[in-house]
């Protein structure tokens, strides 16, 4: 339980947030949105979080993350790389005189803060925050063409090559993006600008592409307008957009390949010559029909944004075939393509997948949008399905490769998160030019920073999901739900200390009493679990449905649900088909993976040898922000041996010297300046 | 001892050869050309090589690899990558018209052919070789213009662009090659036209290049010219050559810079835009004077090309500083920057050298021309100072990397020589795209293949060395030797089962009684060595001087040493400095470094370790071409968990069954079609 003083603080807040008229009616929107579409098979509501490690994170995102953006897409940072988005969207709406910067898909980069402020205004108000979103919002509007196309590439920069170059040009998913953006902006405030804007931009797209005669039979590159037009569904109940998602995904690997078409049509140019998008089908997961895919090829962050789009039309079409497509996918990439933090793609070179089991931890790219992406796809399939395991990857990814793509003070950015770093040999062994020993301040590609911003503005709809009367737990973050329940509202109140100490209890806080079913996830890195309703234990193994421990009661105001996880120190090992943690162990305790650093343990870490059995225990006076000890044990050390200058020798003792060592989260790696770091240790 | 029957081979040989009146003429030639030069510190005689290992390899050169290469030079061999190099010689001599074809540096693979026959000529005659080595001199002959330059590339297609690009277009190297070959054909053959074609070229050149005004103060982009001209020298006795070489290395790395002159005077144009070679002065080893050079950095075949050189001058010249930058690039290369192969260039990116201690065995480059150009440096070390360290190396280099880079039938190349290969990985993980599974006929950039040929035919060269009245045996290889000693001719005959069983026999032939030291080298792998003179065992730790068994009497016509090196099957370690060695174990067995392959051991090799301490042995049953033993042995592999799907768990046993494991020579890897290859195994 936490103390007295925090739940007051926990009230306190709760009852500011009531007294905002808007906030109430937010609260628990998406469920009241969704009514006016089609009936979603299994919902999602949102919680407002008040959390011992989350919290933090939150505030840093709402402070930081989010204003820092808005400086950067303003180009008011000094020593930033700069980005001209904002100044871009300008531009194409008369504003100001001047020529397109930045990539392609500059413009996501708003539409991505947008998104998060929308998520950020869903669950306190912040009236200088949405006067700027208003502010940039008004800018987008005018930059709208009459025609409802919108994009400031093709507006200002090649206003004849529209449509011309999907494969590699992200107009479709820069539409995505806004969608996603609109939709966020409207549940949070209401207000219908951007969404009247993404709704006229989508009902032009359906004009120019289609099966009919005289339409593009194209589809995007980079996939996203998928998963954005079945949120836009979502939020006006029209289902043409749905159909359009549906097309979009029906389309993509059909023959004769629209990318091969679309080349000659433009002369045979392409945009980045330094990849072959154009002829590399895979790249963009258009090397199959949809339905036809069952292992992860190309970019990463494509093919699980794919995943969610189209576990979203499965999930509102029940369309077997594709929901087949999407648990092989997910089967694929989980069992055999994911490091142990949750991230994917192991290749910098198209910052892609590569083969089963091939998991390089110094040449990872395992970008941070890629395991975002890996959440997004996890939380749809969750919805089909409320099968644990889709929450433990989902949870994998988030502590560990999401958190590490930000700097503790939220102002500085990992796009790729290895799993071993000699910073040494970056500029030196050219296999290293993607990774970053240090988090940099935003990116001339910058994906990831608000990426990451607005995932974690989102978090609260994370946390539960329903499915008839039963309320399912997959994240345990100290929160408050508002879950509206036959004709009334259950509050469920969660305090947790599930990242330090595995312990979770729950309030439940019906109006009136009612039955419904709990549904609490028991983590896959648990050994064992115990739990208490009102103080009494109950048999979790006879409860357990697909890693949920389902309790079905009648539940009266005030009741409590006691959860412990037990969370030992665990020595992970790789499957035995991947080559490179073959002899090694990786520690992990609850939901995170540990590391070394150089900062704590001295250079050479690859002398660093854990002997079967060795001490290994968590330090709870070493905690560093947010409460996660340090993970402290006994090691040996090679060393010792006379060389003479020699690089190789026979008859080498292999003497060791026995060292303490210290494990830190993954997440926290590289906030004490350059050094090494490892996640797999040799055993 | 050898067997009877292949003495009287061996005499008969001898014999047959003496009966060419050309044969002895040219025989132990060295010499006497160098007597004809600046008196040269430390020679190196050459010996007529007829061994059990060997000899198949040389035949193999002349009846395989020769004429197989004359084919590819001609473009006759279907299939193989197209060649056009005598083509483009055709077309600058007018004989045909047409476009240049290949690489800028295409004109030096006719060289290195022709240097190939020189070697071959000056071992046994072949006329229809030496007829088509005649037929391309004359090509060659008239493809000089009238000023004396002579390069296809310039003259054919870029006639303005003549010396407008050293830092990219490799014409000085070219005309390096050109030289070599002269000197071999001339020496081999007595015949001059190509080396007087080739004077009058470097006589050309020594007007465009010098530090006086009028002339460009620049210098070659890729070295070889440099220990071209020392050989210009020798063969010719004309000094202004070594001071054209002395200049070449002097000028390197001099401020302000040549490169960036010449690429501003041409406008800024580059060749291989994909490389920054005209900015990344360390690629070409032109980023300090080559005295301050300290580390080996860039490219690693022009860094041991430059390296040759360096020492060949300083050996001429006496010049400390140069000497001493020569020791400390050694220094830098075998202690921490070689494969235990003997391969050098840790990354494919410029083909080049990385940072101290970096030595990843899967995308490793170490290119067959870099271990070949390696050898050349430990060569003229060992003129410069007789230390068995310098031979040990290049030992290491010639019986590993060096034979690594042909197939068995002579027909087949590796470019990149890796210590590691899982071959699903290629094509889907871009990082191996430089590595091939398995050897391949010929290449675009084919630099490798005629490079072996020179190197294996002149292989006679390597074997002994000789300073005053010391005779240095750097390699033991069954072989004939005529030394010039005072006024007589000193035989020595080498009988050797080295490479087998790590004996060695000499019989010492004066024509009269004459003293002098015979030098022998302990190597590196050998624990034990014994020697008996006239079968009187002597105390050979009292005789050691830097590594060589230092043997000083009077030699009686028909005086015998025998030598014993204990060859045990030996345990490698690398450096602790080692990365992507620690937890590894490589197996050796006398100058033979050994891998694992998935013919033998099936697939999955990263399972297999190997316990301190279990059984390894030679197996003579198991014997390949050449009579090297495969090892045998007890090892440990790793499965038998149940996974259930799982890409990471805890509580693994991490239990292990006992496998037999058979380690092949690495030189004879990827001969049994592609599969994995480990040389670095766990244990």
């Amino acid at each position: 339980m936490k103390p007295k003083s925090q739940q007051s603080t926990f009230h306190e807040q709760s009852e500011r947030a009531k007294g905002d008229a808007s906030f109430s009616d937010r609260f628990g929107e998406e469920t009241n949105f969704a009514s006016r579409g089609r009936r979603q098979p299994f919902l999602l509501a949102a919680a407002e979080i008040q959390d011992d490690f989350w919290s933090d994170y939150i505030r840093l995102v709402r402070e930081v993350v989010v204003p820092y953006q808005w400086e950067v897409l303003n180009d008011r940072v000094p020593g930033a790389a700069p980005s001209g988005a904002i100044r871009n969207y300008r531009i194409a709406a008369g504003d100001e005189e001047g020529e397109f910067y930045g990539m392609v898909f500059q413009d996501s980069d708003v539409a991505k803060w947008l998104e998060a402020v929308g998520y950020l205004l869903g669950t306190a108000p912040d009236s200088e925050l949405e006067r700027a979103a208003d502010e940039v919002i008004d800018i987008v509007a005018r930059a709208q063409q009459p025609d409802g196309y919108l994009n400031t590439y093709f507006t200002v920069k090649e206003p004849a090559g529209r449509w011309t170059n999907l494969a590699e040009c992200h107009e479709l998913y820069c539409a995505g993006h806004l969608i996603e953006a609109a939709v966020a902006y409207y549940n949070a405030t209401g207000k219908n600008r951007l969404l009247d804007v993404v709704c006229r931009y989508a009902d032009y797209i359906g004009t120019v592409f289609g099966t009919e005669p005289g339409k593009l039979q194209g589809y995007d590159g980079h996939q996203e307008i998928e998963l954005a037009l079945v949120k836009l569904y979502h939020a006006t109940g029209e289902e043409r957009y749905l159909k359009l998602s549906q097309y979009f995904l029906d389309q993509r690997g059909a023959q004769p390949h629209f990318y091969e078409k679309e080349l000659q049509q433009r002369g045979g140019t392409v945009h980045f010559p330094e990849i072959s998008v154009t002829r590399d089908y895979a790249y963009s997961q258009a090397h199959l029909p949809v339905r036809e895919q069952a292992a992860a090829e190309g970019h990463a962050v494509r093919v699980v944004y794919m995943c969610a789009g189209m576990a979203d039309v499965a999930a509102e079409t029940s369309d077997a075939k594709l929901l087949e497509a999407c648990a092989k996918l997910w089967r694929n990439i989980v069992s055999k393509r994911m490091y142990i933090t949750g991230g994917i793609g192991s290749m910098a070179h198209g910052e892609s997948f590569t083969l089963d089991y091939d998991l390089p931890g110094d040449t990872a790219y395992a970008e941070t949008c890629a395991s975002i992406g890996l959440i997004f796809f996890a939380r749809r399939m969750l919805r089909l399905e409320p099968k644990s395991e889709y929450a433990d990857v989902l949870e994998r990814a988030l502590y560990n490769t999401v958190l590490s793509g930000m700097s503790q003070d939220g102002k500085r950015f990992f796009y790729v998160n290895p799993l071993e770093v000699y910073p040494h040999a970056h500029g030196k062994n050219r296999l290293y030019d993607h990774v970053m020993p240090e988090r940099q301040g935003w990116f001339g590609c910058a994906c990831c920073p608000p990426n990451i911003a607005r995932l974690l503005a989102s978090l609260g709809q994370y946390i539960y999901g329903t499915q008839d009367r039963t309320l399912y737990t997959h994240l345990y973050i100290g929160s408050r739900l508002k879950w509206q329940l036959d004709d009334q509202h259950v509050l469920i109140e969660q305090n947790s200390r599930y990242t330090q100490e595995g312990t979770v209890s729950f309030r439940v806080v019906p109006e009136s009493p009612v039955s419904f079913r709990l549904a609490l996830r028991i983590p896959d890195w648990c050994g064992e679990a115990a739990c208490l309703v009102n103080g009494i234990p109950l048999e979790l193994d006879e409860l357990v449905e697909d890693g949920y421990a389902v309790i079905n009661r009648l539940w009266e105001a005030g009741d409590t649900v006691d959860l412990t996880f037990s969370m030992p120190v665990l020595r992970m090992k790789g499957h035995p088909h991947i080559r490179q943690t073959a002899g090694k162990t990786a520690i992990q305790r609850g939901p995170f993976v540990y590391c070394l650093e150089e900062a704590d343990n001295g250079p050479d870490l690859h002398q660093i040898v854990l002997p079967e059995g060795s001490r290994l225990e968590a330090s709870p006076e070493a905690q560093p922000a947010g409460g996660i000890p340090h993970i402290t044990g006994q090691a040996l050390r090679r060393g010792g041996d006379e060389w003479n200058g020699a690089l190789y020798r026979s008859g080498v003792s292999g003497q060791s010297k026995p060292v303490e060592v210290t494990f830190i989260p993954y997440y926290t790696w590289a906030n004490r300046g350059a050094g090494e770091m490892a996640v797999w240790i040799r055993d």
